[in-house]
């Protein structure tokens, strides 16, 4: 199979910076899509696959799923999107195609394993999967979004992870006009979840520990704040809301949120993965039929509706730009939530 | 207001056995029914609420929440039945029928307090309710069932609180042909949640860490059996599950249970009460978008419901007849779940 050599920034082991690095894209196959990447976001996912939080990174490590750029080639049998296109690719690269979860647009829970946009397995050059954070990628046209153009690409970048996260519980637990949605936690997620409850409808409220979230929660579009350290505050809203997403990605007592979820509701995690110390009390669950779920990411046919949903609405995520030399930097200050609300890299500073 | 008094069963205090005493029992107002009772199945709640096991027992505590009797007298008002007809009461004798779960026939999440049939507040007599276990009860037309004639009237009982507590989300988690049931634990909850399943056409496992179920649980209607304690039978029933009914009242790990359920799929506890220890791990839940959620009872409309699907299927749960006299050894016999499947008394005994 024929290749191209292009630069990229990745990590060579789990102790090292990124730096530049030369990593190879096939060249197209019949269904293929060559993108030059304009801008990519930084997710969580970037910084603990390359300094191998969660084990199992594959080095060098080449982070990056949040891809906005322009196609460049395509394949012989690319009927989607041509030359010259804007193009987004998210989480996704690949699936098995005919899984039950495949065959119904949910990708993500493709039960013979999705690949992942990096540290995935490559079955067309061996090896594992390279992320945005590089020159080009070149990605099965299934897996390929249409971006509208109406926005500002920098700021789409980040839907592709941080948004359908969020958007996907939105969609699945049925939110909309009249709804009442809580979310936990206001970072990368958190506010797009603000964005996103609000734009369908709902009625959003920000669960939050520290009162110096609250300015930025309203001016996003939250229509309340509730301080969950404020025991009053948390008995006010009891039994108020249909959904509440928990977008807190470190260990965290969810059982007072709890008490906040009305009858049907359901809590569903979205950031934290493991065990849920303390233990979870049934007795409210069964009380009020409530539940406690978790939901990954979203499917290529959702993401694409939720795209095209932000273009109508003119949302896209609160960004701050930095160049591809300085993510090591930002690395750290993503592990202080110095950031409101996501780093997108210009990916022209590769080139520079 | 006038009252009648009558004989029942109760516990003095929390270390006393039960015994014969006198209750009384209000008049019927325009919108009341009075029931002579023939049956009543006994519940593990009843030997919970008599020992104070929960705390909050109010004394004497006369349980018995699973009631079948013939109509003596009604008020004025009343328009759905008639005197000599058959009746049910199941846990529920009152709600406020204003909030929006009372709105939408879900009284037992009636968010002001629905009214238990024993230990909760009678608002017309004053105290607290007595349940079952005695000649009569008088209850609000809308909490009174219908209960169809062909069946054997001792073994329709505990549909009433049995039947509805897996009936409700088998319902609500829109189980039918085709769908994929576990059920864990196989007593008074578990044999009707085979049952009731069965009946929908779902194809019915039973969880059991005893392989000496197997045989009992086959002929209840159970297409399989998976011994829990058996890690290559529980690989083997990987994510096939859409529902899992839990009906387990003690302390237990399911976290095993959780790798079975299907994507989208969803463990319901409807038996313990307290916290889930050990730790439950979101992995799995993040990875599936699978919820574990809760369930109590289930409203009246929903109560008739299944009776009437009982009636149309011949569906009515397995029993063991005892006279009012014997229930404190039977108390003990259900300690040791040395029951098939649920025991009901003979109300006639009490007036021997």
């Amino acid at each position: 199979m024929n290749t191209i050599q292009i630069k990229a920034y990745g990590a060579a082991d789990k102790d090292a910076d990124l730096k530049e690095l030369n990593i190879n894209r096939r060249d197209v196959t019949a269904k293929d899509i060559e993108i030059e990447i304009l801008y990519c976001g930084v997710c969580h996912s970037d910084l603990h696959t390359a300094r191998n939080d969660w084990g199992g990174t594959l080095y060098p490590a080449v982070p990056g799923h949040e891809i906005i750029g322009r196609i460049t080639k395509v394949g012989s049998e690319v009927t989607k999107l041509k030359v010259g296109d804007l193009a987004g690719v998210g989480c996704l690269v690949g699936s098995c195609s005919t899984c039950d979860s495949c065959k119904n647009d949910l990708e993500q829970y493709c039960s013979n394993g999705w690949v992942g946009t990096y540290n995935g397995p490559d079955k067309h050059l061996g090896g594992h999967t390279f992320g945005g954070y590089s020159e080009k990628v070149v990605v099965e046209e299934h897996f390929v979004l249409k971006v509208p153009a109406n926005l500002n690409l920098a700021a789409v970048a980040p839907l592709l992870c941080a948004g359908i996260t969020t958007w996907s519980p939105l969609k699945h637990w049925k939110v909309g006009k009249g709804s009442k949605v809580a979310v936990i936690g206001l970072g990368g997620l958190g506010h797009m979840a603000i964005k996103l409850a609000k734009g369908l409808g709902a009625d959003v409220t920000l669960f939050s520990r520290s009162p110096d979230k609250e300015k930025d929660a309203l001016e996003l579009g939250a229509d309340s704040v509730v301080i969950s350290t404020d025991e009053e505050h948390m008995i006010a809203v009891g039994g108020k809301f249909d959904l509440i997403i928990d977008t807190v990605p470190y260990i965290h007592d969810i059982n007072p949120y709890i008490s906040t979820l009305n009858t049907n509701g359901t809590l569903v995690l979205v950031g934290y993965l493991g065990p849920l110390d303390p233990f979870l009390n049934t007795v409210p669950l069964i009380l009020g039929r409530k539940s406690v779920a978790g939901s990954l990411i979203g499917g290529i046919a959702e993401t694409q509706e939720m795209l095209d949903f932000c273009g109508k609405h003119n949302i896209v995520s609160e960004i701050e730009i930095i160049k591809m030399q300085d993510i090591n930097e930002a690395y750290e200050r993503m592990l202080k939530s110095d950031v409101r609300y996501r780093f997108v890299i210009d990916m022209a500073s590769l080139k520079a």
